[in-house]
């Protein structure tokens, strides 16, 4: 079989070796005789795996000891809802603030509007979301109950390549697209969280962390498998976990452990993302999306001449063994998301494939 | 290896030949080269799997037209707060009735409290959860949303085996612990929702089947992804499902039609347990804890003379490939969870065990 590479936005590739170890296990997982998805989420056997993929995750990220690590179900887009419910009581009036810098920010604030009163401080959509929007601590009125912003976005390609400045509002995090792929400081954040499905497993659950001093404030009406506080206190089992999500996730991060850490895969996303930037910069006949200084590294979304000859591309890279480069469906064009699993080996084949299709079809 | 049987009541075992179709086709779904985790939840083969999986479920239930089937993050337990938020305006005071037969029908009323005016209407929790209380029509208020009952309790073991009438109120059903175990009329239902993890799949997700005139009353502060109207207009892809859930789901239902239906699997299901309650009905040294005209086929709850007989029973059961015999925490005892995966063999295996510990340490 040949080679395949995988340019999906999510569920998106897992490392090869990852996908090997889970096939090799199957059916027998640590010598029980039995598969991981068929054991206990209150099996010691499961335990253990939760409580190394929480060690694994802190060690990863330096996180400090006063944020707690969750996980939730339903990826990021439940937590769109559970913020409000657990954080909106800590302003007065309600007040949560939102950056607008793509569709899964716009659908953050949409979700949440039910449980709390939306701001709007800044939004890219009149430049249709080329640009990450200065905010300014101005902007961040001291009365909120937090600001939220999506620090990647998977359709776009643009990145926060600095923070915001929030004074006393905690400021909360959708890392979905890019969790884990550069260095942050988790202690300029109130909670970051993230589905799982694009770096770190497969889908239905999310990462939850979350400063401390932000449980204990949940609205009465908040439903008991989204509460944080109750997850913290239950250690993510309340009810059944997604276990297996949990158990690829663990085996992800212990990767990137065996990868040198995040520091160390992240020079990697940015001589990945480089191969692909130079080639788009260097061109008359691709085009980026996003501005040169707002770019990230996952994924790189880009145009071709004509909607035609984008058809004619995707047809040609799925025959060339490059999967799922299509943009996505509100925007349509050319994307690839490479993501920590995609080896540079991919990189190189896709843009390979770029200088060839432009060289026959200019 | 030697050959495990595994009793545990969930996440549980899967069909072997569902085990070993996941494993074989693990690193190239379809020919496409990737894993069924690696692709879109968008992709047109993962909609394959997902109209499958429903026309599957709608062919072994006989499902009316007018029922929808819908995957919800979260398992069971979500449902008992996305209950009340989708069906408590049906009744101008929200008045939603619940029976208490176990500990999971207690935690469906709990949860449901934030949302609802919880009304009990019968408990079986003086005797310990041994019976199904009666139900008689002038005890299902009319103008209550709907009566709400656990179908089979897991940790017990009991089960309705006739249901009760409910006028105009709509039965809704917790049937995690033995979906498909048994023909059961769906019209007579409003809703039937089951956790995937015990006779469908692997954990994290509900299925749940709603008549369709029971949509679109959902409350305005319902979670975007707990609300069923959304969920059903969206075929449950408002946000990433849980695929690999949704795809070995699929193949759980295939392998279901390939062993002859429902009717088929119950005529195993009352063979297998038959083996067991015989045993124990014959048997000084074997209590069973619930009566015998409430015994369901899935769950087979029993008690040794003493605790410490129990406990030396389960060492010697795991060191003889018996896995997860041990009774639910909040019990103690043994149980033993025959799911429809469950083959005789494993139940013959275990009846053998029973009667030689019990003959060694009479």
């Amino acid at each position: 079989m040949a080679k395949v590479f995988n340019f999906g936005a999510g569920p998106a590739m897992l490392p090869e070796s990852v996908m090997q170890q889970i096939r090799e296990e199957w059916l027998d997982f640590s010598g029980m005789g039995v598969s991981i998805i068929e054991i206990s989420h209150r099996a010691k056997e499961f335990e253990q795996v939760l409580l190394k993929a929480q060690d694994d995750f802190r060690k990863l990220t330096n996180l400090p000891e006063n944020y707690k690590i969750l996980f939730i179900h339903g990826g990021a887009r439940m937590q769109f809802s559970a913020l409000p419910l657990n954080l909106a009581r800590r302003s007065e009036s309600k007040k949560c603030l939102y950056v607008e810098t793509g569709n899964f920010a716009k659908l953050a604030n949409k979700d949440a509007a039910a449980f709390c009163d939306v701001k709007v401080i800044a939004s890219s959509a009149d430049t249709n979301y080329d640009r990450i929007p200065e905010i300014t601590p101005e902007m961040v009125d001291q009365d909120a109950a937090y600001l939220h912003i999506t620090t990647n976005n998977t359709i776009y390609g643009s990145r926060y390549n600095s923070f915001p400045e929030t004074g006393a509002v905690p400021l909360i995090a959708d890392q979905t697209s890019e969790i884990l792929s550069r260095v942050v400081d988790y202690s300029k954040f109130g909670c970051i969280y993230a589905g799982l499905q694009k770096n770190l497993g497969p889908s239905g659950t999310a990462i939850v962390v979350i400063r401390e001093d932000l449980l204990g404030q949940a609205a009465e009406k908040t439903p008991t498998l989204l509460n944080y506080t109750q997850a913290d206190k239950d250690n993510s089992l309340t009810n059944t976990a997604n276990t297996f999500a949990i158990y690829t996730t663990g085996l992800v991060l212990q990767w990137l452990l065996d990868q040198g850490g995040v520091a160390a895969i992240e020079k990697q996303n940015e001589a990945k993302a480089k191969v692909l930037y130079d080639l788009i910069d260097s061109s008359d006949y691709f085009r980026g999306v996003i501005l040169p200084e707002f770019r990230g590294t996952m994924n790189v979304s880009f145009n071709l001449p004509t909607a035609e000859l984008e058809a004619q591309f995707l047809k040609e890279a799925g025959a060339a063994n490059l999967y799922a480069l299509k943009g996505h469906r509100s925007v349509g064009g050319i994307r690839a998301s490479i993501y920590n699993a995609m080896p540079m080996a991919g990189v190189e084949a896709l843009a390979n494939f770029m200088q060839d299709f432009a060289k026959k079809n200019s």
